[in-house]
């Protein structure tokens, strides 16, 4: 949706410019693909049309950060990993890169995209569509620090914990910090991801170390990871107990696994098409199992076609789909796509409403023109 | 929300080349500044900040054609009065030309206007939220027609007919039509317009006659008015019986007067603005009454603050209004109007959704960043 890129947010260096001492901090060029939904701390998103490619690259990634990105000491740092443990650990970079290895391709969406298509839009970033990426993950899977620390059995949760904090609304300062039940945590595709596309990760994409949670939406995926902590009791941080949380007319429930969704990355919305056939294509994902069908319409009303599922599907990865259309004339058209999982669950036409915000997964429209 | 405009259509010539001996036909020049929803027949409408006069000038006022535009001999051209009428009149331009003037300012929306907020989107034409006009008419007011033919007393409705004509979906050869009641046909501000905003019509607007109904809808409006039939009986033409009707749920009403509705006309969608102070401004418009307040909202949630309204409240116009505003930060943000009117009716949040997809009055959200 946003028209024109933004160019000063220095979040994004280029990769070449982060093998320093410290991550983050004074990282200074950022390509003009994302726009900036907050400027403090920097959310950062791209247009939809950018993210037309199986994986997207760094620069078009979307940033959601909810304090400051934190500078972080490379030589100094460590995971800490303690509480209701047989062995805490403490791994610097060096150990972790000596564990297993483990590569995983994630479509992962911040769970407030789309806010801005809520009527009426909750307060909260304005995420307008960009919010979702899929990228090749390398790292050590969190199993295997699991496996070396040994959880005690009244570990009920793990509580991750990053680096960058800051002050709440009540002026408590806090880190940013969310759980995994332990259920979650010992799936084998759950990473502590070093790498993002073959590439070290980006400091406005976590560098040094993140968490990568696939099927749940990006709020688990912790960056700028330093601690993590098995607890016997639900963790109650305010970004596990006060945010991310589907709250309708009163009934509540924890912001967790992605919802279906699909979206059109060509064409770009708004774009200007000559007559004759088109490819229409994009991506579809889920975090409740694999995409069964996606089905696009291409003027208001009822008339959906079914289009063609590329690429195999892997677990976690979003699924490319296309399909042929001839517009049967010149004028405006609005085209939509609406994808169905396995497990039956298909995107609604219009957005279920909540207060904060999250899980916007109805129908998009884009409108193009032809002539 | 469309991006770029449009050049080809050729229904919208200038003032200056339509004073020929034929209105419409091949009618060359038209502006760059609206945009194609259909291309045949032409229907035409600008970006909403194109809007952002209290007189919309004709060269970006919405186009809305149900047939091509027709070909009409200025010269042997007559306004048919007849059917429940005591005496029936044969009107030359001239003749009309004669008979006392009167001038109006006419908010009037295309009852399909900003369709594509609807979700799911309905068939039709996809108005996105431009087709909506402010303008000055100059002509007779039909009461001095009614005067002059007497309608009988069982004359029920008024059926207008115009010059356009062509197939119906069913295969039928059809003449656009629609009635009035008596009721309303007989409110002194209804017009038979011959200018608009001082100049003669031109055949996108109707040229050389049309009707123009303050407070409701487009489709009473009928352009390339050629005849006026009193009738009996309730007329089921298919623009009255079968369309601009609001299905929703199986219950079905009749589209006649303007939802309460309004609009931000500066900024721009997608404008980037510079931080410091900015006047936000629009439009607000009901056809159940003045408007009483509208208020704006500067980002998602529930702060909304009270605009000023300027210049005084015609009876037919629409309402400019503005508001002070400064961005407290730089990042993207969420402008929105919403209008309340006399009797009490407010824009909702979330647009109404119906079968055909009228009166799409929703609060409309325009997204601006600052940096």
């Amino acid at each position: 949706m946003p028209r024109r890129s933004r160019a000063d947010s220095g979040v994004l260096p280029q990769p070449g410019e982060q093998t320093g001492e410290t991550s983050g901090g004074s990282a200074p060029a950022e390509p003009e693909l994302l726009h900036g939904v907050t400027a403090e701390p920097p959310n950062l998103e791209p247009e939809v049309a950018a993210l037309d490619s199986f994986l997207t690259p760094a620069e078009v990634r979307f940033v959601r950060c909810h304090f400051e990105v934190p500078a972080i000491d490379l030589q100094g740092f460590a995971l800490e990993v303690a509480g209701a443990v047989a062995h805490p650990l403490r791994l610097t970079l060096e150990d972790l890169r000596a564990l297993p290895r483990r590569s995983v391709t994630v479509a992962t969406e911040c769970a407030g995209n789309s806010r801005v298509s809520l009527s009426p839009p909750p307060r909260g970033e304005p995420w307008a569509g960009g919010a979702v990426a899929n990228a090749q993950w390398t790292g050590v899977p969190l199993t295997a620090v699991i496996d070396r620390c040994g959880l005690r059995e009244d570990a009920l949760e793990l509580v991750f914990t990053g680096a960058d904090q800051g002050l709440l609304p009540g002026g408590e300062q806090a880190s940013y910090a969310r759980s995994l039940p332990r259920s979650k945590a010992v799936e084998e595709d759950v990473l502590l991801a070093l790498e993002m596309n073959g590439a070290e990760l980006l400091p406005a994409h976590g560098a040094p170390l993140r968490l990568v949670v696939p099927g749940w939406y990006g709020m688990a995926s912790v960056k700028w990871l330093q601690r993590i902590d098995a607890v016997a009791q639900p963790f109650a941080g305010w970004f596990q107990a006060e945010r991310y949380l589907y709250v309708e007319y009163g009934a509540m429930a924890k912001v967790s696994r992605m919802r279906v969704k699909s979206m059109v990355t060509w064409p770009a919305a708004f774009a200007v098409l000559a007559p004759g056939p088109q490819r229409v294509r994009g991506f579809a994902w889920s975090g409740e199992g694999p995409i069964d069908k996606v089905e696009v319409a291409f003027e208001g009303g009822n008339d959906w076609r079914e289009a063609t599922l590329l690429d195999p599907q892997l677990p976690h990865a979003w699924r490319a789909w296309e399909i042929g259309w001839e517009p049967p004339a010149a004028g405006r058209y609005l085209l939509r796509s609406r994808a169905t999982d396995a497990r039956g669950n298909r995107q609604p036409a219009a957005p279920r409403w909540n207060e904060q915000g999250h899980g916007a997964n109805a129908v998009q429209v884009v409108l193009v023109e032809v002539r």
